[in-house]
């Protein structure tokens, strides 16, 4: 059997081993979120960048620039964080060049692996039902909050895992921990992330639709890769 | 209301603030069950260090030399690291120098804390009440395994701060997560980490009696605390 196993911080991606495994980015709140929203969309290819300048130099070329640091909207930039910008008419057909804190950091971080998948709530099932068909073994990034784990990142992870629970073997104590979060949280996952989050965080989780809609499972059948540009796109080869 | 706070491994040491407030150090497999059982049962002191060497340095001044590498016991040592050997005849007032993977290190860089205490189930309610009384901000550090964390130290994370619960602040998300861990596994911890650990780690868990000795809750009734030398004894002012 393959294995899953879940890396709870980018902070913590030296402890795992990336060659030849099938690595699945999540940044919940709210980078992919916003890529799988986008891509199943519409959006032609996001590319995730460090530095907010490297965007700027794709947006001189035509590209939109979108992303946010310290959950703020970047000067000039096209779009923000919210899913829902990445939905839009506007956004449709084009090139996005994406900045954010973590979610882009684990990506980068990645690059080791044989293929580089993203994916949320959003697109759940898809990724599962993609990932049993690859028979490699898979490695699970939580992008967590400068260095540290986050909640909803580390709750998508046990749910993966256990949507591949039949087919797949749980390594490690790092998915452990993951699984049984999420068996806790499963109920109602955003009451249990507010009761959680009692303190900065309670503000980011409260008003707006945004949140909400992160948590949303399986609105979209897509299957989100890394391409050999560097670039995500709609996998059109879900086999 | 005071917050206590979970390090997940002393991998993650540098996302946590340690300056005035007090660390609690857990390797429940098994260097903090060994020294809450020896100093319990009579052990003088114990003196966590880094490198066999130095071990071996203050077994020449009449220490006992006690620890383990990758769980071997060290060539020419006395104890190795059943917290069974710490309680014999022949450990009572003598003060030992042990060198652990995991445990030792935790203890060392958590130095700049205010006060350092080292717990396992075994004592838990006797550390957690001790921490009811002083009215400080706490931070568990779980040693964890070659810098990932350790599903066992993570289920006694989770069990201090629910001991902690009316009194303390659950503080972080890696909080959040050992204390749903813990409510997974807490009625029957043994056969929870037997089912998690199916590759290397379950021959370590299997057989003997040195695993359900290390989980069981509340043999001692003693807080462990690191004095001004840096040794490891008894707090004979429990307030």
């Amino acid at each position: 059997m393959n294995t899953i196993e879940i890396c709870l911080t980018h902070e913590l991606l030296n402890q795992h081993e990336l060659k030849s495994k099938i690595v699945v980015i999540t940044d919940v709140f709210r980078a992919t979120s916003c890529m799988v929203a986008g891509l199943a969309s519409g959006v032609a290819a996001i590319k995730p960048v460090i530095e907010v300048e490297e965007c700027r130099e794709f947006q001189a070329q035509g590209w939109l620039a979108g992303g946010e640091r310290h959950a703020q909207m970047i000067e000039g930039f096209d779009l923000d964080n919210s899913p829902f910008s990445y939905m839009e008419e506007r956004a449709r057909g084009r090139k996005i060049a994406m900045t954010t804190t973590n979610g882009t950091l684990a990506v980068n971080k990645s690059l080791e692996a044989d293929e580089i998948l993203v994916a949320s709530f959003g697109n759940l099932s898809a990724t599962a039902n993609y990932l049993k068909k690859q028979a490699r073994n898979v490695v699970v990034v939580c992008a967590g909050w400068k260095g540290r784990p986050g909640l909803e990142d580390v709750l998508f992870g046990g749910a993966l895992a256990l949507e591949l629970e039949e087919s797949f073997v749980f390594d490690g104590d790092s998915t452990h921990l993951a699984v049984a979060t999420y068996q806790v949280a499963k109920e109602d996952l955003l009451t249990y992330l507010q009761r959680a989050s009692h303190l900065q965080r309670l503000k980011k989780l409260s008003g707006g639709l945004d949140i909400p809609f992160c948590l949303e499972k399986n609105r979209f059948d897509v299957v989100i890769k890394l391409n050999e540009e560097k670039e995500l796109v709609v996998n059109t080869l879900q086999a």
